[in-house]
This record gives structure tokens, C-alpha cells and sequence, in this order.
């Protein structure tokens, strides 16, 4: 199967249209979904069930050799999915040797039917892998309210087993995307002495949610050995700085879930968070799934740029966290950015709109390096405007507003909203 | 001049490219502009001072007979301009008898040169009047950050005031409006035994925010005598029903302002809150800040329709109104809209965000009567959503979320997302 298709699975028409951002200028950490290699204790299948439109790959199946540390972050969205659910359910009572992924159909709102079609597909898939169907947990993503069609996804059980291998990532990667213009993958490794551990992601998501409520799906595996308490602190850790750092259109889904696996198939002491070793765990992490939420945001219908909104000298983190998502979040900040407008205004509005207290006399808006507003004063001259014109053409770049009202911190990816949008969630009924 | 026009002064483009909501579908109090007559105790005036392209007019002035009975609701924005600072100030300390209003400039981030301009262009008015310039309060709309041009303002006073007419508030309403695609206003009347006092009011401001952060002002006048606390305790609650229930794109204003002002001269007793006639009274200010309100958020670039976003059975009336908040805002739900699509998918999932807990297995979504999901099933089947499609293409409906968790209910007024908001806040450039 061709891996890092710029084709839309399961799509409405969308890909083509627009011209994509190259997902490699934003973080060294992408690695294409075709050469992610293996990893120590983990297979990988896809196969075709039907979910999706031409005969396309739409379920994912992830198998570690034993069972594996595992840890996961889900969404807070108070209408969770079943096989979120049941996942949750899963993961507080058992360690899981296996994740079954469907796309295609999110199996969510969809009431008993959907809890049972959750348990017997993992149960189908349990048996073809001889293992108990407790350690295995699902994950769906699709259509919303929809019935989730059972027969073809139990039939499909021994096929899926079958197409399990080491080398397996990319295609798991394919099966597992829906409206994405791409795959979504990452890779990093860990030193521990003489030792090396990889650390392998893959995701599915684009920035703006899709027609049919796209979720945001993320997997990592590592072959390193970690005790599950390190584990669950470490990804919490490490979504709360990428992931729940990605403001797209302020909608979250009922899917969304980052899951962990660690089989330790990589040898040596567990880590607990106390050593060096742990650390740099942590920090690939952190790399591989900011790496990951880059191309997720990266992927709204027709983003041509992702932009990160950095506030500084705000009185508290929560302080400058609500006034970056306000800006963030901004449909007029958003389409400035798509028509590369340094249009501090509407930046220094939306942050006065945040409900935090800053004086805008002391204040500053950034783009890049070029100061645009400073101390209630505009310095846009004709050429500050072409320069800070010229920086929002890139596919990433820095957009900092100062509050001068303290010495906190913090920052969100963003991207802009264009035509793509309105046409991939407005018009696509027509 | 011509009232009711539905060209765009001083705007980007945009007039012709869109059908328009016809705003008398909207409310029972929609009068247009030219149509409002006179009113007791006030005149209106109108010129063009050049800070609009093409010679319209952009300064507008109200004035009363003798000083009024004044309150205003203002922007929460902490980003606030230097004439709505300078209004406030003055309405602290003085009975107003004139508002001058320009547009085509917000004199906002502007620094000490904005407020010293807002000083001086109120004082060559009053100036201009005869009166004392801590009498007149001045509002601002247009672009943000750049200096006000204080000398044709200065200069055009004596042709400001040398306009004012009993019947001019169709000529006012034209000259402070900016993108609005066309002018808003809205008229009613108060019995009180054989006095019948009238009400009237103009508003400017587009649903959406347009490139240059629109704003929204209101001005409501009447002959009735009205006690200070009263009118103020009166604005509050009409003002926190209507304009702070519609809700487009979340972005508040630096500029945004509602004044309100009772010249007395309809006669009789102050109304004081105790007596029916002051119910009457409360209730004409809601109907006409209703009016405009809707005239406003229909105003929306491309806007086609508006939905009264209903949220019931919620736990509280702060729980309900943060989910009709969130869903309102959901660009999601607002292209659905746009393409009259009735995705409760989309619905459930915003209202599963906005923090408020409920079982969405006791949930339900309406479009107008057509029930599309219950309690975990969805019941779109084809003719419910023909029906539910057919009742989104009128210019106002409800849509209607049932939490199941208790007996609040709350409301916001919202607009549909299309491509005309796309062209005009990120095309405008090229």
C-alpha cells in the first residue's frame, strides 16, 4: 500500500483543491509514514472492510507481542463514543495487547448498538489473534450517529490478523485516516547508556474538523521499558504541551484519543521518572507528538500556514493560555492570516476580549520580528507591513502578543481559515 | 439623502455580491430608517467630513432639546477606545444633551493623540451648539489604529449642526454605519393612560466583524420621562436579552456601545420602575433593541439566515446559556447553516464542549418542530431531513437542544458561515 498519499480517504471531494503544506518544514521529528521501520514488539495491519468508499483501507489493527505499559488522554467532550468508552474501560483494568481501529464510522450517539458492536468487533478480533477480547481496545473514527456495521469488520478479523507485520506502520497509518489530505507520522529515539529506543507515532486529523466530525487519533509506541504511573504522567505531560496546545476551530470531538504503548521489548531497568534516561523519554515524547499535532493543524481544508500565537508577560500561565487561545481561536485573526495581513488590530482585540486585565498602552503585537504595535502607538509603516507580510508566507512562523502585565507565559498553534473551509463544511451537500 | 440603501459605505467590496436577509422578516419592530420620523426633545444631523471615501456622510449628530436622561452598556473589551472612554467619563458626571458620532475611523490604540482628538472634535460641536463640551459625548466606528483626523471633523461642525432636523434620523443612521450592508433601525410606542410616548432607535454594526473591526453602536431615544436609575436598570436587562445574545464570530469590539436617552418631553411623571407604564416601557426597549440586534447579526457578510439557538432543560441559566453560547459560535454548526444542513451531529458535539454536564443519552435536537436525534438515536430519516433542510432556508428558525438535566433554558441569536466572510476578512488585501 502507497504510504504519504496526498489523496483524502473517505473524503468529500477535497484534495486537490488547495495546495498542502510540506509537513517537513514543520518539525524535525516527521518522518513519512512508509519509512517508520519497526520497533521492537509491535506488528502493524490494515485491510479494506467496506467502511470506506473504493475499496480503501479503513481498518487499522496495532499488536503488541505481550501485553503492553500503556497510557491514554481522551477527550473532555461529555459526549464520548462507545468504543472510547470502552477503551477507558479497558485500559483502568486490564494492560492491553492490542488496538483495533476503524475509520470510516465514529460509532458515536449511536446508543446500546453502538456498546455492542464496540465489544463484539474486538471480541471478532481477539479470537483471530487468540487472545482475551478484554485486551483489546477500540478506536473509531467516521461518521457520527451512524450505526457502526458489524458484519463486515468481524469478517474481516482473520484478514486483518493476517496482514500483521514489524514493518506494518505506514499501512496501519493509511487505514486509519478519513478526511486527512495525508498520513500523519513521527519518530524519535532515546538514549539510555548503551542503549537506543525508538519512539514511533502516527495520527489521523486534520486541523479543521471535517463534515462528519473528524477525530483526532494518536498512537505511540516505544519499545522502551517504563512503568505505567511514569508513563501516564509523561503523556499527559506531553499532550498538555502539543496537542491540547492546537487551536483549530475550537471544536473537539467525541473520538479524540492519544494512546501510549510501551512493549519493553527494548530491554533493560523500567524507567520511573527518576533517572536521565527519563527524561530524555519525556522529551521524545514531547517531540514526536508536537510533531504529530503540527500536522494535524497543519491539515485544515486549505491551511497554508500554521501560526504559533505566543503570549508573554501575562500575569499567570492560565492568563497568557486564555488570551493565546482567544487569539487563536479568532475567525477574524484566522482569515488575516490567510490573506497574510498583519492586521494587528484584530490581534490586540481578540486578546482584549479574553477576560484577562493587561493595559493595551503597554502592550506589543509581534509578527516574527517586526513589531507592529507598540505602547499604543502603530509602528506599521509600508515597509514593517511588507516584511511582516512577507514572514506570514511561510508554513510556520511566530505570531507574539506582550501584555506588559506580568512575566507568564505560554503559546498555541494555529492555522488560518480560507475558502477550503467554507467550501469542505458548507457546500458539500451541494 | 436616501435611507434603506443597501450599498456598503466606506466598505470592501461587498454590496452586491450577496442576497440580503430582508430584516422586516425578522421583527415586528424593524422600521426602516427613513420611515422613523420625529421623535420629542431631539434632533438629528448628518454630514460628510471625508473620512468616508466618496463624499458620504460620516459625521452624524444627535442633540436634545435640553440635557437628557442618558445610560449606556459598553464593550467588556479590555481594549477600549478613547471616545468611549471619554463617553463614559462624561455620562459619570453630566446630564449629555448631544452624542457626535463618526465613522470611517474608531479613533481606538490610538494613544493621548486619540483622546485629545475626541476632545477637541466634541468641543468644536459643542463649540458649534452653545453648549458646554462635558455635554456631548462622542462615538466612534471604523478603522483601528490609525489617528483621527481631527480638522475636517473641527472644520465640518457648524454644517453639522446647521443639519439638524427633527426628522433626520434616517440621514444620522446613514452616516455612522460602515460595511453595514444596509441601515438599522426600529421604532415603538409606550401607553401610559392617554400618553403615548414614542420610541425609537438606530444601530450600526454587521454580524460579523468586518476587516477593519466593525463595531456595534446602538442609540436609543425617547420622549418618555424616565428616571436615571430606572433607564439604567432598564437598559441593562433589555440590552443583556438582545444585543448580548447574538453572537457571530465572538469577537467584541473596542468601540461597541449602547446609549440610551430620554429627553422628557412626551410630559408627565418620571417613570420609575414601580408602575405599569414603566413594564410597557421595558418591554418597547427590548422589542427595539431586539429589533436591531437581529438586524445586526443578519447583517453578517453572506449572512442567509439567522437561528435562534434554544437550549433547554439544562441544569442552570448560566449552564444553558454556555451551551447556546458554544454551539452559536461553533464554525462547524454556522457552515451547516450555510449549506441548510440539519447535522445534529455537529449540534450534539458543541453543546458536549461547552462544559456543562449532561448525558447525551437524554439529549435532543431540533430544527424548528423536526425532532433529528433522542436519546441516543438518531431520527433522520430522509423525509426528516427534507423537512428539517426545507424550515433552514427561511431567514429566522429555531434550533433546539434538549439536555435532559434540568429546567433552565437559555437562548442566543446566530448567523450562518459562508464564503462571503472568507472573501471579505481574508481576500481583502488582494
Amino acid at each position: 500500500m502507497a504510504t504519504g498519499t496526498t489523496d483524502a480517504p473517505g473524503g468529500t471531494g477535497a484534495p486537490g483543491a488547495a495546495t498542502r503544506i510540506d509537513a517537513r518544514a514543520l518539525h524535525a521529528r516527521v518522518t513519512p509514514a512508509g519509512e517508520l521501520g519497526s520497533i521492537a514488539g509491535f506488528r502493524w495491519g490494515a485491510c479494506a472492510a467496506g467502511l470506506k468508499a473504493g475499496g480503501k483501507a479503513d481498518l487499522g489493527l496495532l499488536v503488541c507481542d505481550a501485553p503492553a505499559t500503556a497510557a491514554a488522554v481522551a477527550t473532555t467532550n461529555r459526549v464520548k463514543a462507545a468504543p472510547l468508552v470502552l477503551m477507558l474501560e479497558r485500559l483502568a483494568e486490564d494492560a492491553p495487547q492490542a488496538v483495533l481501529v476503524n475509520s470510516g464510522n465514529a460509532n458515536a450517539a449511536t446508543g446500546a448498538a453502538g456498546r455492542r458492536a464496540a465489544k463484539r468487533t474486538t471480541k471478532a478480533v481477539a479470537s483471530a489473534l487468540g487472545i482475551p477480547a478484554r485486551s483489546v481496545v477500540p478506536a473509531s473514527t467516521g461518521v457520527i450517529g451512524v450505526p457502526l456495521p458489524e458484519a463486515p469488520i468481524v469478517q474481516a478479523a482473520p484478514e486483518l490478523v493476517a496482514s500483521l507485520s514489524p514493518e506494518g506502520a505506514g499501512a496501519f497509518a493509511e487505514a486509519i485516516v478519513t478526511t486527512d489530505l495525508g498520513t500523519k507520522a513521527a519518530a524519535s529515539t532515546v538514549g539510555r547508556g548503551k542503549r537506543r529506543y525508538r519512539m514511533v507515532g502516527v495520527a489521523k486529523g486534520a486541523g479543521m474538523i471535517h463534515p462528519n466530525l473528524a477525530t483526532t487519533l494518536a498512537f505511540v509506541v516505544t519499545d522502551a521499558p517504563v512503568r505505567k504511573r511514569f508513563l501516564r504522567r509523561a503523556l499527559r505531560e506531553a499532550s498538555d504541551a502539543t496537542f491540547n496546545r492546537i487551536t483549530v476551530d475550537g471544536d473537539t470531538s467525541t473520538n479524540d484519543v492519544i494512546l501510549a504503548l510501551a512493549s519493553g521489548a527494548g530491554g533493560g531497568e523500567r524507567l520511573s521518572g527518576d533517572d536521565a534516561g527519563s527524561k530524555r523519554f519525556v522529551r521524545a515524547l514531547r517531540e514526536v507528538l508536537e510533531a504529530l499535532a503540527l500536522q494535524v493543524v497543519a491539515d485544515g481544508e486549505g491551511a497554508q500556514h500554521v501560526a504559533r500565537v505566543r503570549v508573554e508577560q501575562a500575569p499567570s500561565p492560565e492568563a497568557a493560555l486564555a488570551v493565546a487561545r482567544t487569539v487563536g481561536t479568532s475567525n477574524l485573526v484566522k482569515t488575516a492570516l490567510h490573506g497574510c495581513d498583519p492586521n494587528w488590530g484584530r490581534i490586540l482585540a481578540a486578546a482584549g476580549r479574553a477576560g484577562v486585565p493587561f493595559d493595551p498602552e503597554k502592550a506589543e503585537v509581534r509578527i516574527g520580528d517586526h513589531v507592529l504595535y507598540r505602547r499604543g502607538e502603530a509602528l506599521m509603516t509600508p515597509e514593517v507591513e511588507a516584511a511582516a507580510s512577507a514572514v506570514m508566507q511561510a508554513p510556520l512562523y511566530d505570531l507574539v502578543v506582550r501584555l506588559g502585565a506580568g512575566r507568564a507565559k505560554e503559546y498555541v498553534w494555529t492555522c488560518d481559515l480560507g475558502h477550503e473551509y467554507v467550501r469542505i463544511n458548507a457546500d458539500y451537500r451541494s
